[in-house]
C-alpha cells in the first residue's frame, strides 16, 4: 500500500478521537472518512468496532462508489452517503457524520439553526441547514447532503430526524466543523429556551465569514492547527 | 470454577465500565448481569462496590432465583429483577438497570419515548415503552418487565418514577442498549422542548428496524463490535 | 499525631476526588469534613487550594469551634457552618458542601424537590427540604442547616440562593448524598421541564425509605461500599 | 528571554488547560493572555494551535499593539481585544476570552445574568453585564470590554451575540473568573427554566462581595490558591 494511504489511515483513525472527545458519539455511531488525493478512493472506519479500537490497520479503503478495495471488515453503514458525496463535490476531501446531541434535536424538529453567533458566522456563514429525510441503504441520503449543502456557506446539514452530516476540504476540516457544530447547536438551543436570540445584521455575518475564511489562516498552519 | 464462567465474570466486570464512560449511573446506582449459557446460572454486580473496584473475581454468580452459588458479597439489590426476566425470557442473555438521566426523566413522567430519530428505529424498532411501578424486594420489578418487553420490538423499558431495564442476546447487547436508551432520551428531551419532532411515517421506522436487525453487523462481528 | 487522624486526613483529601469525578464544584468552591471520632475534632479542606493538589498533609484539623489544631493553612471558608452542625448533631460525623448545578438551580427558586423517583425515596426518604438564606460568617448558616435537617429524612438540605449541604454518619455517607443529591435533582429537574411527574404514593415512599436504611447493606460492607 | 518572560509563557499555556477541564472551549476557540509585569508586553496563545500542543515554548509574545515581539506563530486571532484591555486598564495582569455554552447563551439573548446566588454575590458582586456587539479585527471588542467593566464589580462581561471576556490582577484570577462566569451561567439559567429565582437583597449581596474580596484569601495563598 502506498504511504500516502497508510497516512490517511492513520489520520481518519485518530480523528475519530475528536468524536468522542467532544462527545459527539454514542456506541459506534459515528464516523469519519477521507478522500486519497488524486485517486478514486476513500478510507473509511469499518462499521461497528469500538472507538477504542480503531488504528490504522482495521481502517477501511473503499472506491467511491463504497466497493471495498483493501479491509478486513465491512466498512461504515454509511459509506454509500460517503462515497455519493466525494462522486459530487470533487473539491470535498473529507466527510463526517454523528448524531451528535443537540444538532440532532434540531434536525428532529426539522428546524434550520439561524445565526446569532459571531462563531456560527465564522464556521458556517449563517444558518445550518436543514436536508430531506432519507433512508439508508442507497444513494438517498448523499443526494440529501449533496442538495443542500452545493452552493451552501455551510459545511454543515442537518439530516431530518436523523443527524449531521459535515464536509471539509479534508477530514480535519470535516471533524471540526462537526465539533463546531454541536458547540453552536447546544448554544443556539440553550438561548432559545429562555427567550428569543438578539438578531445579527447579514452585513456583519458576511464580514465575519469573509475575514475568518479568508484572513484567519492565512500564515503557515501550526502543527495541530486548521 | 468452569472457564466458561470465569469469562463471563470478565465479561459482566469490564462492560461497568461502558455505564461509568457513559454516565448512566452515579456512585453505585446501575448494575449488569449475564446468563451463563446452558445453565441455571448468571454472573451480575455485587451490591454497593464501587465501579472502581469491580473485577471478575468480585462478581457474584446466583441461580436464576437469586440465590448466592459462588460469591463473597451480596448480589445486587437488583438481582431478583434480573433473575425473573432469565427465567421468563430464555432468549435473553444479558439485563442492564439504570437510573440514566434522561431515560429516567421520561420515567418519572410515565411519558414512553415516541420515535422520531433513524437512530431510535434502529434500535429500539419505534417507541421506548413504560412500564408499571412496583416495589423492589419481590417479582414486582421483574413481571413488569417482562410484560412490558415480551412481544415488543424494545429491548428497553422506562420503569415508572424507577429507570431504565434493558436485555439483549447477550450482556454487551443489553448494555448497547441502555447506551442508546440514553442518548435517544436525551435528544428527544431536547427537541421537544423547542417544540414537536417532525413525524416519521411508520413505514420508515419498519424499513430501518428490518435493515438494522437484519443486515446490519450480517457479516463477522468484528473485535469489539456488535 | 494519632494514627486516627492521620486515617482521616487521608479519607477527607481523597474524598474529594468524588466530587471532581461527579462534576459537583468549580474551581474550589466545594469541600468535604470528618469528625474525629470520640474526641471534640474535626478535619476539613483548606481554603482555596485546588483540588489536584488535596492530600492528607494539607487538610485541616480543628476543634468544633472552627480553630486551627494542626495545618499550615487556613480552613475552608465553610468551615463554621460544618463545626456547628458537629456541635449541633452528636449523630454526624461528615459534612458535604457543594454548588453543585442542577441541586442550586432548586435553591436559587427555594424550592424544594418532591419526590417522584425511587432513587429519591430510597435515600432522602421524601423532599429534599429548602433552609433559609443565610450569610457565610457566623453560624447563621450551620443554624440553617441543623434547624431544617434535625429530625428530617433528608440528609440534604438546599439553602436558599446558596448550595447544598449534605450530612451523614460518616464522611463518605454524606459524600454519597451529594451525589445523590445531584443526580436526582437534575432528573427531577429534566422531568419537570415537559410536564407534571407521576405521584408516588407516600405508603410507597415509606417502604422504599424503610427498606433502603434497614436492609439494604446489612451484609458486611464489601471495600469500597457504602 | 528573561526569567520572568519564560515564567509567564509557562503560566500562560498551562492555565490553558483550565479551559479544557471545565469544558469551556471547543477546538481551538478560547484564549488565555497575562501581561509582563513592568514592560509593554503580553504572552498570549497562538492561533489555531489545538489545546493539546500548547506549551511553553510556542507562546506568542506581543507588543501592547498586538504586534509580535517573540513566537513562531501567529498570536491568537483575539489579540487586538487583549491588548487593548491592557493598554486601557493597568491594573488588569490577565485576560481570558472563551464561547462558554451557557454564557454565551446569555450573550446571544443580550440578557445580563441577574444575581441569585451566594457565589455570584462573592465573584462578581451582582450582575454579569452584556457588553455591545461588536466586529473582530480592530479595536471595537476591546472598547467594548472596557467600556462595560470599567468601574464595574464584575470580571466577566458577556459580548453580545460573541461570548465571554474576563479580566484578573493576574491569568490566573481571569481563569477563576470565566471557570465561575460559566458555572454561574448554567445554574441561573436552569434555575430560570423552572420559574423564577428567590432575589437577593441588595445588602447581602454587598456584604457578601466584600467579605469574598477582603477576607477571603487574606492570609498567605497557599499552592494552587487563589
Amino acid at each position: 500500500m502506498s504511504d500516502v494511504i497508510a497516512q490517511i489511515r492513520q489520520t481518519v483513525a485518530s480523528l475519530h478521537g475528536e468524536l468522542t472527545r467532544y462527545g459527539l458519539v454514542a456506541w459506534t455511531s459515528g464516523n469519519v472518512s477521507a478522500r486519497v488525493p488524486g485517486q478514486p478512493l476513500m478510507v473509511i472506519k469499518p462499521s461497528g468496532v469500538s472507538y477504542d479500537d480503531l488504528n490504522a490497520d482495521n481502517m477501511i479503503v473503499c472506491d467511491l462508489h463504497g466497493i471495498v478495495v483493501d479491509g478486513e471488515f465491512s466498512p461504515s453503514s454509511d459509506t454509500a452517503a460517503h462515497a455519493y458525496v466525494y462522486r459530487a463535490m470533487p473539491e470535498v476531501g473529507g466527510v463526517v457524520h454523528t448524531h451528535s446531541t443537540y444538532a440532532t434535536a434540531w434536525a428532529a424538529r426539522g428546524e434550520p439553526i439561524a445565526c446569532h453567533l459571531t462563531a456560527q458566522a465564522d464556521e458556517f456563514g449563517g444558518e445550518i441547514p436543514v436536508g430531506p429525510f432519507a433512508l439508508i441503504g442507497g444513494d438517498d441520503i448523499g443526494k440529501g447532503i449533496v442538495a443542500t449543502l452545493s452552493g451552501h456557506r455551510s459545511p454543515a446539514v442537518l439530516m431530518r430526524n436523523h443527524g449531521v452530516f459535515t464536509i471539509g476540504r479534508d477530514a480535519r476540516a470535516a471533524v471540526k466543523a462537526a465539533v463546531m457544530c454541536e458547540d453552536v447547536a447546544r448554544t443556539a438551543h440553550l438561548a432559545r429556551v429562555l427567550g428569543d436570540p438578539a438578531p445579527m445584521d447579514q452585513a456583519d455575518i458576511d464580514a465575519l465569514y469573509d475575514r475568518y475564511q479568508n484572513v484567519y489562516g492565512q500564515t503557515p498552519i501550526p502543527p495541530g492547527g486548521s
